[in-house]
């Protein structure tokens, strides 16, 4: 059974305070604060953001030129073993080649460069198929499942690629700041340490893309143009201890771990539901990095080992944007 | 086993003759031909095309939005039992709501409404993933592996949405001409009709990414840091026979019939390896719609009954852009 063998991250050097990056940034504030300065503070105590990541030097190749190197020099993984590349991101985002000498940065758009292909070819991954799944945060938790399904089927290694870099002038969340990261992740069945992948689900909310195309924000009520229901996935907690934990002899309270997004909002809200098990150190210290905060957040949980052999973890992830809303829970056996 | 179902594609009504669109672009002309009506007759000749469809009404909302009703009705398909969706285009392409009123259409990027999401909310897909792989032409045949493991390990259907719009100043190339289309194809296994898909291979080449960020254009003669040899994509329909074909007792010659996308050089190529079997009806007639023209040839070929119970099939494609290749075969059986 395929395994969550491997997961590193990068986060640059430059660091941002929170109450730098507010006062520089024209933020509406609610009218209860008598001034931004109160706010930010406020905001400081409400998110538990004390700063986050900005890259300022250096581009994703180098980036993933390492990340890669480490895994294959150092970790001895044979390159030509990988089956699929999951690159979760859009291809067309964030490097470009303008033929003029000079490398132009993250968010360019256009290009000729193409990250996930580019290292195809740099590490020699003969066997490789790119998939590109461009998704919000549960995205790697879709090329999760899927890379576990296809070394199931295939054999050899999925690899996931993941990185999160944000516009600096569009940091700012009510609920928290991106900050900027790398991640990657691989999936295979041929060695004894790593995690099980053992079920996921995975739903995605299309409500508001829905609405707003059909004009139906004040008219409709319901969800599904039959069902006029609200879909599960606002108690989708519910939903995976019923469809997933259930049939594995588990429950929400026999997950021994949760691994989510460094967000206070979503974390609080989970351990109403995993009280006490849900990692949160890493919430104060870097910003919303995406999905690379699954990543990162699993990597420095399981380097404590805090999960015995046997014994469960859940990653948990909900992703959204003005178009909707993906969720997803991948259940991991150590 | 999971099967592919289901097909159906959409043009538009307007057409556009190769003739009447070389003579409206600016396009550099080799210095053998005298005159652009020359090389115009030289071009219908050589790309066996005659006219592309062009979409001048209609939104990719509006086209999908029929095609599912056709499938969800007419077809008596449940869409609670949609597992996956896969789009095979960026989210962030081809539609954007300003919140003017009005709907902007193809290429804008950006925006609000998500066409897949947007169709899991109108059409009530209350169990589905969307999952977003943006890949070139044969990202159909990546959506079909993926659907097809899917089915194989949770049941219910997979669900393959493919759009193609072209730029109108951006359809030519040396050998075809772009045109518009959308095509679905539903994977599952519920029923006795449709074709099993049996096995794939999927393989990607990053070469061009990777000389041009490392300016090895000259210098690399090889490929892959450390095989410094070339890949075998160039070969890929000797590499499908033997990791594939072989492995299901089959050679190339034993397939009974060839499916791929509307070019006559590739047509061509794969003539030589699979004489007389490979579908090329379609060739003159509309352009190369991406791989909306897997979908569409399949649907055709196999309306005519060609196979018999048993009997297999291959879909092949390749895509190149000026980042890399993919390339792809999947094997079906009658």
């Amino acid at each position: 059974m395929a395994k969550l063998m491997y997961a590193d991250y990068y986060l640059p050097n430059h660091t941002v305070s929170v109450l730098e990056y507010l006062k520089s940034q024209d933020i509406v504030i609610p009218k209860i604060y008598k001034s931004k300065e109160e706010y930010s503070k406020a905001y400081v105590k409400r998110t538990k953001l004390e700063f986050f990541y900005e890259e300022k030097e250096r581009d994703l190749i180098e980036i993933f030129t390492d990340m890669l190197t480490r895994l294959f020099e150092i970790n001895k993984i044979d390159p030509t073993k990988i089956r699929y590349v999951f690159y979760t991101k859009s291809y067309r985002s964030y490097y470009s080649y303008h033929g003029d000498g000079e490398y132009h940065g993250r968010d360019m758009g256009g290009g000729s460069v193409n990250i996930p292909y580019y290292l195809t070819g740099r590490f020699g991954l003969e066997e490789a198929c790119v998939i590109v799944n461009d998704g919000k945060c549960a995205s790697v938790l879709q090329a999760l499942e899927l890379s576990a399904m296809c070394c199931d089927k295939k054999g050899g290694y999925g690899l996931i690629l993941t990185p999160s870099f944000s516009k600096s002038n569009n940091r700012y969340r009510d609920t928290t700041l991106f900050g900027d990261g790398v991640g990657i992740m691989l999936v295979g069945d041929d060695r004894n340490s790593g995690y099980e992948i053992i079920d996921s689900l995975l739903k995605t909310d299309g409500m508001m893309s829905w609405q707003l195309y059909d004009n139906y924000i004040k008219e409709c009520q319901g969800y599904g143009e039959k069902s006029k229901k609200p879909l599960p996935l606002l108690k989708f907690e519910d939903v995976f201890e019923h469809e997933v934990l259930n049939r594995h002899g588990l429950t929400n309270d026999t997950v021994k771990g949760v691994i989510t997004l460094n967000i206070k909002v979503l974390i609080d809200r989970y351990s109403k539901v995993y009280p006490g098990r849900v990692y949160q150190e890493n919430v104060p210290y870097g910003g919303h990095i995406s999905d690379v905060d699954l990543i990162r957040n699993f990597k420095d949980f399981t380097s404590k080992a805090p999960v015995e052999k046997g014994e469960h973890m859940l990653l948990i992830s909900c992703g959204a944007d003005t178009t909707g809303m993906e969720y997803g829970g991948v259940l991991l056996k150590g």
